[in-house]
């Protein structure tokens, strides 16, 4: 044993050598997302489609994508992605399509769904690697007359591209854009991981794109609801907060400044100078330091400094929430015409920061009416407006919600951990200037605990929603009982008590009003070709008179009002009734038409809220959250 | 919109550029394992040891190695790895440890710990990234007197190793070997995702390494279990089934065989010229065509006809299975104490392919005893020897869990998918030449068809098992209960019926094995002091006179047998006793003893194995398996 170790470390050294960043992709190709056939083709639609929208929206432009799916062949199927996006220049070509790890996007700090330059370099290489076949790129920008149109094959060893064949064709009625064609070894199927639902949920969350899908002789169109693009993302420089030291003294090393000082306030986002002596000081070091002489220590001890002064949350601009529109809509979308009873108010919680990256998390949920109340709920799961379909085992979202005790919220979980289970959908969206993907396929979120603890943070705020319409609603229906039995039993006992006294029997409304002392509001709504139907009955069983003003929701803001039976006091995103005098023990009834197009769904989540009465003497509705006051006012204003 | 759209394309092409490999991973830190400091000090400990333990069976050298974890500041470790492989030459050393994808076994088709060339790279740069501070590398080979020290930095940018500093050392007492000192931020726990549970796992499932662990001033010896290095495993040719169309026609390309046939029996593992003649007339191509001419369509045709020819199964010597006993012990070692009632046979399945990656699957299963019958079933990963901690959810291991409906085999589980429950931990081994991670940090597997359905295939076996013992089980109370009832009930029918004819009462021996029909053994085992004290009731319930052999495995095969009440008639890796003739209504029983260095829950799994009656008369042991007679007669011969 060991004798001939002599000659083993050279054979070994022999051995020792580089591995080409393109090899190791091609015999990793599950990393990129390639690992089953049915999953294959989904990548390929995904790493297209996102690298259309992120082009367009870098360009200004409202996407119009179509996407376009044949079989062409027994599980091989031809890929084709078209944008009018500003279209790729000549020289680029070759690279961004058939070179991994080349891109626009790694060195920005803001939000984008491509970072890394290697999807659709790895659409090329996986297309080539399963059917032999280059992928054809086709390009048009604004200033030339004709499109160019390029075979693409990638030598994997080399990380290069090759170009099989170029030409110049005429592209009709194009007058920017880019189209990518490619064939690949796949699977076509329907459900919950299909291509089909990838690209529901990116319109979804994408309201500004127009995706065309023409599959197997179908066509769907998935049209923009708004042509309003999202506000352009702004590259920001690096937060401090969680920095890595390494990264610090890099940057420190590298820096053009020449005090400690102005490196601080110029190379980070959100430092003031004043915030930078603080750091400085509190670190012990002279904030007039070059910041290329720091000593290993001091920068540590300036990191450290760092944690013990107030430095604001990131900037907003790099990050693209989606709102709670579009959580909302989102959620529709997926009912399917169930009507859940509830929905929670969508969160989007305040930006926080992971090693130095700003991220935003938001969350929705739904609950209850006739969602299935088998199995675990249902997640959905979204990054920089991405939705994943995959890993959602391996997913820092379900990491989240298992380390949640739902219980207390009103969900089945099985001891405390784990998925819970009943009729409730979640909704989750992670933005950030560089989402913490678990591998280069970008399907599930790494479990970076900043992230995690942001995710759990924002479900609990829902949750915690849920918690207080499931007790109101047990309230609601204890008074429910209550009321009944008051009203039949009260009249009972006064005709039995004046029978015996031998008087008249006394007027029993404020005596009932005595015992309920609350607001009470019936809302029913009805479907019916597209328009609702609703009726807002409003009890006062307070003994006081009430000042009350009843606002509602509307399914979406351009949702019209076709008519109503009290003029409403303002008509816009919600509708405000004033209903300036109640008194005790009196009712009033708003009945009201939402004109059509109204999807089944979009009637079950309307929230009635109340001003005028506290949460504690108000049943069947809510009051208006605190915030919301000024808020309202000023949409009211504009 | 749109309008300055003729600027965007060439405004897009000036940032596009290429995406250095060393910084794409610094800022994704978390796909090399690095995402929180638990784990950080895992994955640094991990990558060290897999290179260790790679590097000394390369070499045919009895690892050696010691691990020594110091916190030398708030949250900063030093990680020292030493071990007695064959050292690294000089000029290798900076790219070993200071340039990712580089190293040695990429290209071989075998199984090996680590094969991308990233890992202990990556540790060298997240140790300057979070600390600042370079790692030391000594390195002595054979050959030499002294040995090489270097201080080593990575520039990310480049890709590339800086020398901080490098000298010659007398490197006392050591002959060849390799050491790696890092210093990373980190957190150091206890538990099931901790250094110690890595190294702990990783001794078990590596008995012929030794493993020192220092750690916060204790030290823990890994004590080596056999001197038996595991066989070395051969690298092999790439097996045809589920190669892509485009790396056959690459390899066919760059072959410098000139006919079809020689290029398919030497470029590929299991290809006779027979086979290779078959599949060429099933794809209609001539078997002399030169396959660098092959066309694109008779590639294709090649692939398809190779999956109508039966092919046999890959070659095992390029794989390194765990084998029985190991999975046995690696499942013992976890049960802290708790002693099950049932080990299912462990599984060792035939090696399959993936994309032309042998693989090969061992599952282990116990159950029942005292283990925790609340919350899911504990499942122990393992990956071409290597303990996975993390990542469970993600994992191709717990796909193929929750794909098995485990009511059917007596396990809980909700609904009939998902994580069962109970008192049972499953060991799952996954070998093979390539390893499908779900990323670069080798922490789960992706779910790859193949490997999933054949981790389903070990699974149920295993399961299959453990429903044949609970029904053997249920059977055997059900007949514990008819005897009970036979025993008290038959005399007193017995004595009243000769009461009321007025005879004798008759013997009731005879008609007791009538209705019983069964050979009863009864087993009781006890552990005292290292020793363990057996006792075997063998009853003859049939009404004819059997020759039987009684045979128990031996906890470990070095264990000793002190005394038997009965003379073995073998006595090796098991016992084995001749019972030549038990008449019809008679007993007989063994008593033995086995020597000490037993832990009590070596002998909770001890089987009993009858030979000389059907399965459906012997109860309270198992008949022995069809296959193991003659490998039995075989170890007897040695």
């Amino acid at each position: 044993m060991g004798c001939n170790v002599d000659s083993i470390a050279e054979k070994l050294a022999e051995k020792q050598k580089e591995i080409s960043i393109g090899e190791f992709f091609e015999r990793n190709k599950h990393i990129l997302g390639f690992d089953t056939l049915t999953k294959s083709l989904v990548t390929a639609v995904k790493e297209g489609v996102d690298n259309s929208l992120d082009a367009c929206e870098e360009a200004d432009i409202l996407p119009d994508i179509t996407v376009k799916i044949d079989e062409i062949a027994y599980q091989e199927y031809r890929v084709v992605i078209e944008d009018n996006g500003p279209g790729i220049v000549k020289r680029k070509i070759p690279d961004v399509f058939g070179k991994l790890l080349y891109g626009s996007r790694f060195h920005d700090i803001r939000q984008s769904r491509g970072q890394q330059g290697i999807g659709v370099s790895a659409v090329v290489m996986y297309g080539q690697l399963s059917t032999g076949r280059p992928t054809i790129v086709r390009s048009k920008i604004a200033e030339k007359e004709y499109a160019i149109e390029m075979e693409i094959t990638m030598d994997t060893k080399r990380n290069e591209a090759e170009i099989v064949s170029e030409e110049v064709v005429l592209w009709e009625g194009k007058e920017h854009g880019t189209k990518f064609e490619t064939t690949i070894k796949g699977l076509l199927r329907s459900g919950e991981h299909s291509v089909f639902e990838y690209l529901k949920n990116t319109a979804i969350v994408n309201p500004h794109a127009r995706i065309t899908f023409h599959c197997d002789g179908d066509t769907t169109v998935f049209k923009r609801a708004t042509d309003q693009l999202p506000p352009p993302t702004v590259a920001v420089k690096p937060h401090i907060e969680g920095i890595e030291l390494g990264t610090f003294v890099k940057m420190a090393k590298e820096s053009d400044r020449r005090k400690l000082g102005s490196f601080l306030v110029n190379e980070f986002s959100r430092i003031s100078y004043r915030t930078a002596r603080e750091i400085a000081s509190k670190a012990d070091v002279d904030d007039d330091t070059n910041p290329s002489s720091l000593t290993l220590d001091e920068c540590k001890r300036i990191l450290k400094a760092t944690s013990k002064v107030k430095i604001m949350a990131p900037e907003t601009d790099c990050l693209s929430p989606i709102r709670s529109m579009l959580i909302k809509k989102g959620l529709k979308n997926v009912l399917k015409g169930y009507r859940p009873e509830f929905y929670s108010p969508p969160t989007t919680r305040e930006p926080r920061v992971y090693s130095g990256n700003p991220f935003q998390v938001e969350v929705g949920l739904v609950y209850g009416g006739d969602l299935p109340s088998e199995g675990s709920v249902r997640v959905l799961r979204i990054a920089n407006r991405v939705p994943l379909l995959y890993k959602k085992g391996g997913c820092a979202t379900t990491t989240a919600i298992k380390n949640i005790d739902w219980r207390i919220y009103g969900l089945d979980q099985r001891g405390g951990s784990g998925m819970p289970s009943g009729p409730a959908i979640i909704m989750i969206h992670v933005a950030s200037t560089r989402v913490p993907f678990t591998s280069e396929a970008k399907e599930a979120i790494a479990d970076i605990p900043e992230v995690v603890d942001e995710i759990e943070r924002g479900l609990r705020e829902c949750a915690r929603h849920l918690r207080t319409h499931l007790n109101r609603e047990k309230r609601r229906k204890k008074i429910s009982r209550k009321f009944r039995i008051v009203r039949e039993i009260l009249p009972m006992i006064a005709e039995k008590s004046a029978d015996i006294v031998d008087r008249d029997v006394p007027p029993l409304e404020t005596v009932m009003t005595k015992i309920m002392g609350v607001v009470y509001v019936e809302k029913s709504f009805d479907w019916e070709n597209g328009v609702c139907r609703g009726i807002l009955d409003i009890n006062n069983y307070t003994p006081k008179e009430k000042e009350l003003v009843i606002y509602i929701e509307k399914p979406y803001p351009e949702t019209e009002l076709l008519k109503s039976s009290i003029e409403p006091a303002f008509d816009g995103e919600y509708l405000k009734w004033d209903i300036e005098s109640l008194s005790s023990s009196k009712g009033e009834s708003i009945e009201f038409e939402f004109d059509g197009g109204l999807e089944k769904e979009d009637v079950g989540g309307l929230e009635v809220y109340v001003e005028g009465v506290k949460e504690t003497s108000l049943i069947g509705a809510e009051t208006l959250p605190d915030d919301w006051g000024v808020e309202l006012a000023e949409i009211e204003k504009e």
